[in-house]
């Protein structure tokens, strides 16, 4: 069998888990041929690939990144790209091809597969926002990165009796600030599911301070947002250019609290450490499984199919639910939280 | 209502967390009194306790150990230790009782509940082999301590051309030897679910030198051992005073491969490092779930259960079950990991 | 003897272990009494102290912070400060006072030391740039911090075909940019001591992707600027309140790399998370060793000095000269690490 | 010029470090051409290297262990390989050797040197015992696996009301006994240095408990043993094939402290974790120095010397220096650390 693999969208710890689970699996139990195409789908419309055996996947197990490299893929080159990819993936001689990747990489996969070719799709980000897969590789190191930064950020807090607004990834789901934020024991938590009230967090900073703990930890999502008329927030500032620039949330968040309790609050914006680097060991484990599993779900012509994790077990589901709908922080997660703004 | 927290068998990170959020949840949500029993059920035993308000539990969260302390009750003095903690559990008022422990706690929790006792179990073991719950907190830290040591011993092994063998813990569950070894990549894995056979290893360590990979690491549960007449191992030696000691079978493995081999090959025995100190996020978080729960079955009087991971989902299962069997590595889960022996 | 601990400035990972050692040398050796003063100069001059036993420093060696709080004394308040400071000093019974503390703290200690009191000071900075010892601790830590961050993006900068800018802490010295961005393997190195010319960064980043490295990472003291008329930089933007706000150089110089090379170019602020935390090994015997030099230094009444490292030794140099100027980075030092424009 | 580097004797964090920055500044600032021996001395015997140019270095900085190998030089055949190298050398058309490696490695430098060979040394060893140079790369790293590995014991240790005796490296000198020791506060360190006398640790134990504090963490080198008469040690135990073995100090402190106090101790051997892996940002740069000065010195033609530390300068001192003794922990600094025995 010829086995195609690529890796695409953003940077995500354990994507080389999976290429080398991959080649494992495939080269040294099938005796399977497997190519890698460069920079994503780009590789593949362009004919960029390198053959990949044990010796191309050695040690790249907790290395971060991807040795294929990747690329983004513009919503609207999609159905255009699907069609070029389905004459490439024939010239090829591709028996399967495996794209690991979010949403788009997914949706893309969904239309190969639609199109007749064999695509067996293993689900990637950070943000953990996939539906129909109870976790995915990379959230755990990302969890991980944010609960160290906040752990170190506490003591400096606490010695400096200071509002420190830390600013994690999740733009349209709050994994990461909430997973983190429990971790940390942060004492406020804004998500992108629930508008918050910065009066809220005022009263609860106040409370604090009250009981004699005179620093506290806000953790918001980049895609948390102020409920409607509780702050001045969204209207760009001009720069000097003349051009609008919007804030971060967690700049404007600690601005408002700054004004709000006449207290110094900072922002600390984790940005892209969360997303590089070596896997947790979780992550690692999780990504192997999924390489192991879509080369089994090649063999078994089980096309059209993502791997996903349900409780213990790894599962082949259809990529047209995987890609419906965005898993977000439901209520009752946010209960347990009990911190959640 | 008053609620009684207890912590008891070996360490475990992540113990802190789940009676920070006990308190947290019980004082802050629903204005209870929570006391916590020194030393496990020795301090209700005994008398010994303490009141745990949010003060008592400020900045516990990351630390490992267990602010309450510990202590292993002895199997042959279950049935009377309960006896007497029913009259304990009385005299105090106690009405709800949450003890944190492993599968020798569990059986103790469920006499009590069986003899009319309000308690509400939680589960703990770095070992991750109490069936009925997906994972146990402490188990993610141990996986990571162990995989970050074989990072480290890979390198070195790469460099000194040297076979290493490193022994994790699982005395009956081989769950940390199969995602450290997985997460680390490992070249062998051997688990107690599986008796291995030394002639395979050494054949696998062949190829690979055959293949110019001129080291190995191997993984090793300490409950692992050789299936029957493939080598000589479990005799113990006759120490200076004349008793029998038994080896480790890590220590053994390395001694045997190392006569077979003609190579270097040493054994390194991880030991406790694996149930100390700060837990991981992901124990954190499961961790604080697991004593929001405990708190919440305490106040729907939904007794004689215990916390459990089920997917993503923390539920509440009869303590009658989970104390039936271990829960073992299964088939499926050894062939993923494609390096089980 | 009575002695007076206290600390001040800003948050740096070592305090509580000099804190901790103190207490150790002096109570445990020499039955001395030891009080700590809360939130630095301010529970001086306030009263607010409490005593310190062994029992007090207890577990606090590796947590970061302080556990007597700190404060900034302002610069024009100092005198004044220092005058009250005398009479609080001698109403306590104080036989010596140990300020632990950056630039303003020592020079505090040093008026202190002129008006006859019996003061030693302990350095603290984790920007390194304290003369007459060679380093101070907290500084490793804040290095370690930076560079693990580095690592982390330099996967994500190689996945993407990115160029990534990390600004670090370094006001007035580049020690921390220097060290972590050799530790990090930065390819290009700006510190506050040397005005760079982003028309050089953009040659030697055209040069790797010639090579084909498609990536960078640019580490940047906050105190790095541009070398007069190279770049538009220092002006303010006017925001919504219509205030001028300075924009740090890490954003900057982003911004202004992404213009020039066509390429994505994204800053990160590493911020706070570099001074919190759990202190290294090296700070903490640092730390550790200042504390002993302290109190012994107290009993020998060789006051008006500080404690310095030299070479492998401790020893005990006059605050006058400690205070006079700040240690930066020296040419040869930037010649070293081949990467400093 | 032609400059070949080998690396020699056992593994150490930062040795890829040295190789990256020779050929980094030999390469890219002289135009040197550089290559490296395999498997050390070995190598240049056999005639086995490889070039080694940008890319041959690339993403090594973070990496622990050698890319070219390493291997022991027996001592009885140093002067006989000496003879060979001195040919070797002089057929390769090498214009300056780079040994990087330990005492051994640094004896056979020194002797290629005599005989009028261009050698330049770079010192090489964890346990930072090399006179003449304050510190050695690897060393930091050791100290920082250690003491996180205590850090961890010491919350089982306390959770378990249990002593945990941890033998770390150092059969000559006590150096990571004693910064790991005084950075983890270690109760009690043992180092090869001072004979220590188990009555006393044992009464310090004793006291400890009488204080209420229930565990203790006791660091041990190696190399360390019990003052003669103290405690039945140095006798080997017969093994099932009749042979005697001996027994590690941990193993044998653990159970001596076991036997005297009536209470569970357990040692923990930390063995081959602490010269593997990620090197710290210490060692890193500390690598990169020894490596740019390495090759400064190659063009200055200062051979028959090493680099060194000394205070925060890098020096080169003669080989013959280096090799005459073993740099052992001084009295002072056992008397800082407060809890040497």
């Amino acid at each position: 069998m010829r086995i195609g693999v690529l890796t695409a969208g953003g940077d995500c710890p354990g994507l080389n888990a999976v290429i080398r689970s991959v080649v494992h699996r495939a080269v040294d139990n099938y005796g399977d041929e497997v190519i890698g195409f460069e920079d994503g789908y780009a590789g593949l419309l362009d004919g960029r690939y390198r053959p990949l055996d044990l010796d191309a996947v050695s040690g790249i197990l907790a290395r971060g990144g991807t040795i294929l490299g990747s690329s983004r893929l513009e919503r609207d080159r999609l159905r255009e790209a699907c069609e070029n990819a389905s004459d490439m993936i024939r010239d090829f001689g591709i028996d399967a091809l495996i794209p690991i990747g979010g949403e788009g990489t997914l949706t893309a996969a969904h239309m190969l597969s639609e199109a007749g070719l064999p695509v067996v799709g293993v689900p990637k980000t950070i943000d953990n926002d996939i539906s129909s897969t109870d976790r995915t590789f990379g959230f755990d190191t990302a969890v991980g990165v944010a609960t160290e930064a906040m752990d170190r950020l506490k003591t400096t807090a606490e010695s400096h009796q200071r509002v420190m607004v830390v600013e994690v990834m999740g733009r349209h789901a709050g994994w990461i600030a909430l997973e983190s934020g429990m971790a940390a024991g942060a004492h406020g938590i804004c998500l992108p599911e629930r508008a918050f009230d910065p009066a809220r967090l005022v009263k609860m900073i106040e409370k604090r301070f009250a009981r004699g703990k005179k620093f506290a930890v806000i953790c918001v999502a980049e895609g948390a947002h102020p409920a409607d008329g509780t702050m001045d927030y969204g209207k760009g500032e001009i720069d000097k250019f003349g051009h609008e620039r919007f804030q971060g949330i967690g700049t404007a968040l600690a601005h408002e609290l700054e004004q709000r309790l006449g207290k110094e609050a900072r922002p600390v914006i984790l940005g892209h450490i969360q997303r590089g680097g070596t896997p947790t060991a979780y992550d690692r484990v999780l990504a192997t499984r999924f390489g192991w599993h879509a080369v089994e779900a090649a063999h078994q012509e089980r096309f059209g199919r993502m791997t996903a994790l349900r409780g213990t077990d790894i599962v082949m589901v259809p990529l047209a639910e995987a890609v419906t709908e965005l898993k977000t922080v439901p209520k009752h997660r946010m209960d347990e939280a009990e911190s959640v703004y």
